[in-house]
């Protein structure tokens, strides 16, 4: 029996990985996860085997990191971010299932020792950078309609309206997915005013990060990427300008105290 | 000119702290917290000023954070988990903002550097204790009604409801509140089924911690206390056991490929 660990290592920046995860990968000898986060990296995966496969291949990739662990390889199954939060994490459970109620021909699986390391994510790096974003009450949607039918996302969108919830979208847009996001404006537009400020932050804690604060209103797809994060705000979020600094932040209600 | 530091040290576990969070306690010759937060921390606080006080006074830690750092001591003010969610961050930008609008007298705090550094929160420790709970779109809810209308609460507990959103609760019970722990049930089993899991999570990732997995329909306030978080599932979130070991996870879709 060997260990299956599955990892988050934050956002990009290597100080805000944890000595958790890095301890995990330092106790691996193979390492399944997209090559560019192993870029991030750097030499903590040296002399380990990488085991990289496309993007997109994502059951492939939890099926391998099963199967390596289950050869008795202290395996670590890697994502940028947290792996519990629209990553890796919950298919390798997704699997176990499967072989559980016997859809999988894999006994050797339910073997494997396996531990979730959390990660810092986006969402959490997007909101230290321009103050106190998710300051209160919150949610997150991922805009990928690959997995999940569209009528749910939207079904969200209005839920996250009528809560007013600060809401941070994973998944934006990519090459073939582009006007999911204009759509999720016009849905919070009904909700919320269209000067809520809106975090618009593209390869946070990374060398090339680039940080916009905008408006619901002026919320745009051709301003996103699919490295991009974008937060919005509740009817609350406040943007402040100090000089030349600016800040986001979700009143928790303390002013009726101050 | 002098810095403050705004960070979190995750859920308890000193390997959920990130490098980033332990380099800038180093740099800092006084710490604002909690104490419990500083005895989890050990020897990286040794040799700093620390100052204490009492919970409830949350401002008065803020103000004084602030004011350190304005005296040009540098300074870190720190909560447990990531200081963003339910802590301290949003409390900080809001005296800022009171500043900038000329409610306050404190000039020289508009001079301190911030930088907010994030953490591992516990519903984030919670969900990778048993798996990958958080696998799909999620809300946080806080259910101290100290500082915001139960009303604004219940409004958000029911789009949580309608958006069948994955939950955590924060705050769920204190001593002088027990009841709307038990509100948030019945409220949920409106729009979700009575046998969803849910999690109740202990001290999480510290000595004593106790993970318990129940349903919807089983929880209650006597079984919750203020260092506790609960997180409920969505409608299709899975508890399932393998011998001995027991796991949750929210599915993101892939079934349909697998």
């Amino acid at each position: 029996m060997s260990t299956l660990y599955v990892l988050g290592v934050g956002p990009g920046d290597k100080q805000l990985l944890t000595p958790k995860a890095s301890a995990a990968i330092e106790k691996s000898t193979d390492l399944v996860a997209y090559g560019l986060y192993l870029d991030l990296l750097g030499e903590l995966c040296d002399g380990k085997k990488h085991h990289d496969l496309p993007l997109g291949e994502e059951i492939g990739r939890a099926r391998l990191a099963l199967d390596l662990a289950a050869q008795g390889k202290t395996t670590a199954l890697i994502s940028s971010g947290d792996i519990g939060i629209y990553a890796m994490a919950t298919l390798v459970f997704e699997l176990l299932d499967q072989q559980l109620q016997g859809n999988e021909q894999n006994p050797q699986w339910l073997d494997v020792e396996i531990e979730v390391v959390p990660g810092i994510s986006a969402m959490q790096a997007g909101a230290s950078r321009v103050g106190a974003m998710l300051g209160h009450d919150f949610c997150t949607i991922s805009l990928s309609d690959l997995l999940t039918p569209w009528q749910t996302i939207e079904k969200r969108l209005h839920a996250c309206g009528q809560g007013d919830f600060v809401v941070s979208f994973y998944n934006p847009k990519s090459k073939k997915r582009d006007w999911q996001i204009n759509t999720a404006r016009d849905i919070l537009l009904q909700y919320r005013p269209a000067s809520t400020p809106v975090l618009i932050g593209r390869q946070l804690t990374r060398e090339d990060e680039s940080i916009t604060i905008t408006t619901l209103e002026k919320l745009h797809a051709d301003d996103v990427d699919m490295f991009t994060l974008v937060s919005v705000g509740n009817s609350e979020s406040r943007h402040i300008l100090n000089g030349n600094k600016e800040w986001v932040y979700t009143p928790r209600g303390y002013s009726k105290k101050l």
